[in-house]
């Protein structure tokens, strides 16, 4: 018997079953193809020749697997050896996923816990990197211990799709921002300046300008997007900035998708509202969701 | 006779000129509705009643106005009172619309600098913001200690367009971020998070997370979108994000601009490539100017 066993040996899979190693668990490895074992073993892990023998090697279970479904192929023919074990699911899934494999769990008798890694592999081991936890609050205490291993825990409540839901939107934002700079890079490439300059520029102006979004907060948690010292939508009209793209020969679609939210406020009268408004336009696509959301506004959209 | 004259008295506007008259500069100011510069004539600055009044005031002319087709509405009529003089316009325009400015210009034997204000009108004043130029070196050169009042002034070629140009990437990236982080907040809304609890994991995490546009740009200067270390296209899909935003009732819209460009990429054969390749889906949709930007590359597209 191991301490911990980890399903799947991916870069971030590996990471984790490395970082355990180094803190002195004793760790049983397993992966759908065998070869990304190997490594591990010489650094002293035990390698599983099956899923079931992982699973049945430890308390614990880290499934750090490629998506929601391999999830379920790998662990499906084997819940009933799961029983009475904790299974910690790192593998990137959507809320509703993880919910689903909270209940399909809670049906086997397994403790579920599932985390959502706000790292690349290489932060793994440090408390540089965060990781958030949501299902079973008992679970997490538990094992705080050895999830301290990894990177900085936190706990978002019993609800298992929490984890995914917070790493996800975090997520979203990091990816808009990483496109807009590569369209940005784009644009600027036709007066020949290179993408590195273009970096130098943009890295610390985005880093500065990140304060701005406690401001856009305090503007969309109160709910009046009325309150001065905004920028208005009408100012923030960016039809000039979709034009200067085309110009350029560059597709302007990433920043059109951000002038249709503001257009569709402004044609619905807020032009001289703040920018914030923006997140009317994402929610009004689905009005049923509003009311349930803020239930104090329910007669507004 | 004055220093500068300073057209259009919006909140940039009259910054500009408070700026001016703070560091001892004379200034005529004038604005289409008179009533805005009367707090500036309290303050020292001579009011003119017409905008020819204000161009005939000053050898140096600031135009700070809503758009392009306010500039040649309000100095097309007063082109001749120009002539000899320096223009120095801070209205955003386009690339393009910058350059046609400097043409016209030119025609009536004005100078012209085109300017990209980088800051909001509270840091006007300080070094804080950065203010982008282009077109007349001679009359950038000229004019350097007045523009230094005003921000840290950075010159971007006799090409009148290209500080436009900087200031749109610029801005391109930030309102691309900033719409990520409202539709990340959007997306936990559904969990009962406030927008202000997810700015203030959010902001940390998006202005750590600028320290990688120099790695993204190194490769997209590069061209080998293959070079190891990268994150793929494949492991970057973005769909369970767009699935889990729909799940959250959100429009997906901004995320899904950013998988179009993944998908396009992958769809393509590129999936193992790194995700800096969605440069080649912003090209792509215009393959004309690729050749015309990166010769090296003409057959690729």
């Amino acid at each position: 018997m191991t301490d911990v066993s980890v399903l799947g040996l991916g870069a971030m899979g590996s990471a984790l079953a490395t970082a355990l190693l180094g803190a002195g668990r004793s760790v049983t490895v397993w992966n759908r193809t065998p070869d990304r074992a190997a490594e591990l073993v010489t650094r002293g892990a035990r390698g599983a020749g099956s899923a079931r023998e992982a699973v049945t090697a430890s308390p614990v279970v880290i499934a750090c697997l490629l998506k929601y479904a391999s999830v379920r192929d790998t662990l499906g023919p084997v819940a009933d050896d799961l029983r009475g074990r904790t299974l910690v699911n790192v593998t990137t899934t959507t809320p509703n996923e993880s919910r689903q494999l909270a209940a399909w769990a809670a049906e086997f008798g397994v403790s579920y816990l599932d985390g959502a890694i706000m790292a690349v592999p290489a932060m793994i081991g440090s408390r540089e990197g965060q990781i958030f936890y949501s299902g079973s609050r008992k679970a997490y205490d538990a094992l705080l211990s050895t999830l301290d291993i990894w990177a900085t825990s936190e706990f978002h409540g019993e609800d298992a799709g929490r984890a995914s839901l917070v790493d996800l939107a975090m997520l979203s934002g990091m990816y808009q921002m990483f496109a807009g700079f590569i369209h940005g890079a784009a644009m600027v490439a036709a007066m020949g300046m290179s993408a590195s300059e273009f970096a130098a520029r943009q890295a610390p102006f985005l880093s500065a300008m990140t304060q701005g979004l406690g401001g856009y907060a305090e503007v969309v948690d109160g709910g009046d997007y009325t309150v001065p010292g905004q920028q208005s939508l009408d100012f923030s009209d960016l039809s000039h900035l979709v034009r200067a793209s085309e110009e350029q020969g560059v597709d302007p679609a990433p920043i059109a998708a951000v002038q249709a939210l503001i257009s569709r406020q402004i044609d619905a009268g807020h032009g001289s509202e703040g920018f914030a408004r923006i997140y009317e336009s994402l929610r009004a696509a689905h009005p049923a969701t509003r009311s349930a959301i803020r239930p104090q506004e329910g007669t507004a959209a």
